[in-house]
């Protein structure tokens, strides 16, 4: 109830935001003049496709890897697609802000790169969605959603006009941003976590679900890192850095996974998870000159991490430091991306004019005036200083959303639709057929 | 039997009429003599990433967002996929025949626009499917595409051919048209209704296959609006629009759908339907200079009216009108498409030479010769000409199938695919042994 | 365990050969120096679009396709990953080698389009998957697809560079060595097999997870024929003939398939598999001035093959030739690729100047010296080589991976994930829940 009223009002908030700030770029607001150059729209059209790529990420990628959950499927899909859907008007207007800041009268412009940089601000809070995935209520989601979409913005900031960093696929501004805020938050909430929660488990059709979201999260990653990469012969080296590093990273994950487990089995968690680190851990290097072999290497070697890290490191968070991560965030999105911070750190202290000639300068905006030596020091801070907000501003998160009146989940409501929506029958009817037929005959076998 | 002899007997048809009708655009057969311009070409190459999104919304976007019914889930996607291939090849003859009405000799020229105008004559016959569905047989299904396909083309020739009218995204020729048949087409059929049938709901899987459905129109719909849609500039607008228009239906159902419901609970239907209303009710105008916050205004409009739809005109109309609308056409294409009629009315009203500058005449092609205030008229003109074209066929269609003769099926068949599909085992062998060991254990302990 | 070691030392290994084979194409390998020209790396991206759908074909459609069976849906779309992932990269190294014999110093220059040539190198791996799914261990899959890739390239480099024949949707290439290949290594499996073995089978739900990788494939399939087309109007009419194709197809399928059947039902595993047999067949032609009918009969005529394939071909090579084929991948695509065969041979033997214009050479890069008899004699070797080199190295590479030494499985592990992955509970406890409470109600009423 107080969700509802609340959303509704903040989307009546967002029209008027939108109609006193928000504006088409010029380009779209009535067209050209004649004899004026078309060019730079045509580009945003030729952008469209990836775009289309990373809305797909978005909505059904994220969306359905989080519907392995046996009984939250409904709750995983749909605030995934809910929390999207407010994260991006939310952020076009506090990035939008931010921009313009200690100007008056501005407005902000709408071109599909836009678009496109919403989109992602929707992937770091679907994140630290993963992380408190079945554990918090509807509303303290919508609160998550709103402060977290403000800090992402001041970090953004930060990355990318302030130290002017490499981070072409995001994996500091994005991934590293939404799991510490996330891990964070979690730990402000441990005293209403529920461990060896029955629900907290998935039935064979779930993990057939969320595998539609693995794959299109995993086919479009190379549209993810290259989607605001400019230069075309650029964009394809992006391209190719991350399909090498996503299907090194595959094989990895399925090697290691039967390995680590005692039965030599392999594991869906794995499978649907830890194939994807390999996006996460060449984003940052993903448009620099890393040579197909380095794509490769950096490819395994977040496939080794990250399934270990669901060994190894997830049971340590949840039992010594009382951080519970329901998707295991922390393997998928956290190491890797602090890989790719580190690729970042080593990638751009190699990087000479010899190697790049004309991509420098794209790569390395800040290059102009910079030594590479430099340049490797502020990718360093980038990481110190995206860990610092993330993890301060989802403590603080945290602390307000537990509060009573943000509704936080009873225990018997914890990985559960149940609460939160209209249900269908619990069982298939021609099932229940099925299973009285059964029951009946073998009554009667009993009887005689 | 029936329906396999005569589809078959009319592809054959359509290889023939195909042969003496349809040709390759001359761009594409035998290429260009050399010196020649390529451009033309081009362009339709660079159409081709849309085209191929509205493909996947109109064979796994509708599809699967009909698979929500527990029993027709078969039925559900594969006439979908039928009757989409038979529309599409059936609309090229027909639309063909209409635009070289009065010469001879004539020849359909095939081009990539072509194949995107078919797809969309394939969703106004989907959108009828979704008022009819579970309750027609496929045969049914047969003559009304057949027919439906005819109306509909002379329905869309008469709006943008003779009327002129601005309707980017096709709310009025696409889905004002298709629900609207739909609806006369059920009302004819409201004898052999079958209220209150408990095969006519979901189950829990059932809802999160449609959500597949729902996310692929959710996502592709701005290329679906700007498929068509020439210039870049207009494009783009027509993509940003849509977007907006979508991200604040989304929001808004949310919003409303706990609302309006006694337990403050989510309805999957809402979520699965409501939050596609912004795509359509945005359609008309989806090109025009709304603004930013005018996109998200309708937007919130469109959920606000198809939820509310949901709950209180969907039974309205099944209880006094005896009109049954399995999907809730209405509330999704039906009432969002009319208030994108309005908004049409309204914006065209406004549009003036100094707001659009170049792009006027590419939305409003009629602006040439006529004022504003004239085009305005028109386009109050184009919605009753569909409401009265609409209606009126599907009456007449709904007259001719309810006839023993296209072998309605009968009240057990309905919403199940058992009669028409061989069926797998009712049950998951895996589930029956499950339940059988715990039926044993109980057993035992009963019998102690 | 031992595929783990295996695949993990093979990872290493292919970092290693990338590091010294493997570059980016010069253009993305530090771009252009000022002034010189960027349009050819424009082109690549302007193919990205196209390489997107073909890499969704190859994780979703081919993956979720094989979901089918009602045990084996991990196994299905895990191994098809995995086997991908392998395949592209091994691909990569081996296709390389071959186009570089001879010299030495070489390196193997990656863009766009080997990325394409690479994912369809997987999908011949996935086609022969498909003949042997349920049936093999992973470590036998894995040494099927180290020495199919193998095979593979050499096949393709015969056909197109030596042979140099036209088959713009790799019907020979890919279709028709991939199911010839695993239809072959069947055979030599033929004593394990296990027939009428109830685990081969689907359920309800298996069945609609299968159709989202039908339906993937079959939109995306104008791509996969168009993919490696360079010229715009080439590119566009492969296109419309592969689209035309495919509705044809779907529309004759849905037809016969009732028709064929004792009861008049429709079959899912025609839907299926059959409707995407006009994908197939079209594509040695697809680039080819067939006529827009011309596209039509073929697709239909995949379509009956298809379905009598299913109802009449594939009992006879089970009981007859002891060849299980789980998918009917010979339905699919052994016979349609053969039809493709044909119609290229007739195709090419009416290719004239006079047709064609410029398109002549870009279809038939070998007509500058060929007559059209002649090329078409080329197009009937090309068959009975691929026939040849299929069949072939399928016999020895079955003969091989059928030796104990590679975890042939036991027949109880046939079609079944149980043995190789984490199972979760077996049953949903919701249904449980349901059934139990069923249960208590019934025996109460029973000890009344």
């Amino acid at each position: 109830m107080k969700v509802s009223v609340l959303s509704f009002i903040f989307q009546v908030l967002l029209i008027i935001l939108f109609g006193v700030l928000v504006k088409y770029d010029p380009k779209q607001a009535g067209g050209f003049k004649e004899g004026e150059s078309h060019d730079a729209s045509e580009e945003g059209i030729l952008r469209y496709p990836v775009f289309q790529d990373v809305h797909v990420m978005i909505f059904v990628g994220f969306g359905f890897l989080m519907t392995f959950l046996k009984k939250y499927g409904f709750s995983a899909v749909g605030y995934n697609f809910f929390l999207s859907a407010l994260a991006i008007q939310w952020y076009i207007i506090i990035a939008g802000c931010i921009e313009h800041r200690g100007t008056t009268g501005f407005s902000i412009n709408l071109d599909i790169s836009k678009l496109i940089t919403a989109d992602f601000s929707a992937a770091a809070v679907l994140i630290t969605f993963g992380v408190v995935l079945g554990k918090v209520s509807r509303l303290q989601l919508f609160i998550i959603c709103i402060l977290e979409i403000l800090m992402f913005a001041v970090n953004e900031f930060v990355l990318l006009e302030e130290l002017k960093i490499a981070d072409a696929g995001g994996s500091l501004v994005i991934h590293c941003f939404g799991c510490y805020f996330g891990l964070a938050v979690s730990f402000m909430l441990r005293n209403i976590n529920n461990n060896d929660n029955p629900k907290e488990a998935s039935v064979y059709h779930s993990d057939i679900f969320a595998m539609i979201g693995t794959l299109f999260l995993w086919m479009y990653w190379p549209s993810f890192n290259s989607a605001l990469v400019l230069n075309p012969n650029d964009q394809q080296r992006t391209v190719i850095n991350t399909y090498l590093s996503l299907v090194a990273c595959c094989v990895t994950t399925f090697a290691l996974s039967a390995f680590v487990n005692g039965e030599r089995k392999l594991n869906m968690v794995h499978v649907q998870n830890a194939t994807l680190a390999g996006g996460v851990a060449i984003g940052t290097v993903a448009n620099m000159i890393v040579q197909p072999w380095g794509a490769l290497l950096i490819g395994t070697l977040a496939g080794i991490i990250s399934v270990l890290g669901y060994n190894y490191v997830t049971p340590f968070l949840n039992d010594s430091l009382k951080i519970h991560d329901t998707c295991g965030v922390n393997n998928l999105h956290g190491m890797p991306a602090l890989l790719a911070g580190v690729a970042g750190i080593i990638c751009s202290r190699l990087a000479s004019l010899d190697t790049y000639h004309d991509s420098l300068t794209n790569v390395f905006e800040a290059r102009e005036h910079r030594t590479r030596a430099k340049q490797s020091v502020y990718q360093l801070v980038a990481v110190v200083v995206t860990l610092a907000i993330s993890i301060a501003s989802g403590l603080i998160t945290g602390f307000i959303v537990r509060q009573k009146i943000f509704d936080p989940p009873r225990p018997d409501q914890l990985y559960d639709d149940e609460s939160y929506w209209e249900m269908p029958d619990a069982t298939d009817e021609s099932l229940k057929e099925g299973v009285n037929e059964e029951l009946m005959k073998t009554m009667a076998e009993d009887k005689v």
